[in-house]
């Protein structure tokens, strides 16, 4: 390995600690930066800490924002009456990408987690109850992920919303699109089950 | 996938334009870097800028270097009676990886190729013939790829070398290790039938 350059193997190093990244990619890209002209890689370094120095939290909805307000909270075209409450930034990008739904979201930032020292006042919980007091919410849609923590915070956040004269809905959990119930695990089966509804002609 | 804050997307379009990164591993990337402390990314950032600054070409054989001379030109444990010539210096790290060679090199910087308008005088041929003649050479091994460029190039040093009074050896073409002969090309058959060598008991 003492065939590169040190300055070269350095970047090697950083990028294969990145995350999906092996020894072979490291240096495929490591190369690539190599080759790029100074002023495209002097580009490159500026366009990344400049994302650094402007994303922030959306005031509002505790997404990412390149501002105050993130580009949901800020579009005028979308409803305000109703909050889908979710864990992280990431299940925001997966429903958007989705295309379904025209509302507005509430970031948690986490799920109630005594394992992991997660505190329910660590959680965006408290800003979620003033923005439900201080705008005219229709509908809490609650879609923290099916798994044993997610299921606590929904049910932490419903007994607290329960009395707030909104409707508070649980996104369905059952089996998904394309899956195969032989290998879906019992739970699953039992939600599915559960939730299910009467089949209709639409 | 407005879902973004821009500086973001700016980041994964930037990323997802190198080799080997789609969208999903490209958006991976940038959430790191948006979670990496902000003395991380100024020193993922410099680690870059610095090795743009300081790889340049080995003076003697035109490997990457961060000094004058590359780490195996400069290293006194190697023997400089054999040199390999390669067209880049990829194919430099993986014959040292190979671990097997303990000469030095000679990175020509590519091959003899009209299509691509790659002039003779583009490649460090000249420079190569000048190391023969300042020092004590024995052989020149001509390691170049066996597509129809490098073998056009080999036999274009072949030629222009044969009367320096060294040895002048081509490496072998054959059947890779852990090859399949039903899946080999004629011409690879060609040449591994060609270039048998006598069976030994060692």
């Amino acid at each position: 390995m003492n065939a590169y350059p040190k300055s070269l193997k350095n970047v090697i190093n950083l990028l294969k600690n990145m995350p999906g990244l092996g020894e072979k990619s490291a240096t495929r890209l490591a190369f690539y930066l190599l080759n790029m002209s100074d002023e495209d890689v002097k580009n490159f370094c500026d366009t990344i800490l400049n994302m650094k120095r402007s994303v922030s939290s959306c005031k509002e909805c505790f997404h990412l924002s390149d501002g105050d307000l993130c580009s949901i909270c800020s579009d005028p075209s979308r409803n305000s009456y109703q909050i889908c409450v979710v864990e992280t930034t990431s299940d925001v990008i997966s429903i958007e990408e989705a295309g379904v739904f025209n509302g507005k979201y509430h970031v948690l930032g986490g799920t109630i987690n005594p394992v992991e020292d997660t505190e329910i006042s660590d959680l965006k919980i408290e800003e979620l109850i003033k923005r439900i007091d201080r705008h005219q919410i229709k509908e809490v849609i609650i879609a923290t992920n099916p798994t044993p923590q997610g299921e606590a915070t929904a049910h932490y956040l419903f007994q607290i919303l329960k009395d707030k004269g909104i409707e508070i809905t649980r996104i369905a959990l059952g089996i998904p699109m394309g899956g195969d119930i032989k290998y879906v695990d019992p739970m699953t089966i039992k939600l599915a089950l559960e939730g299910r509804r009467k089949f209709s002609e639409e």
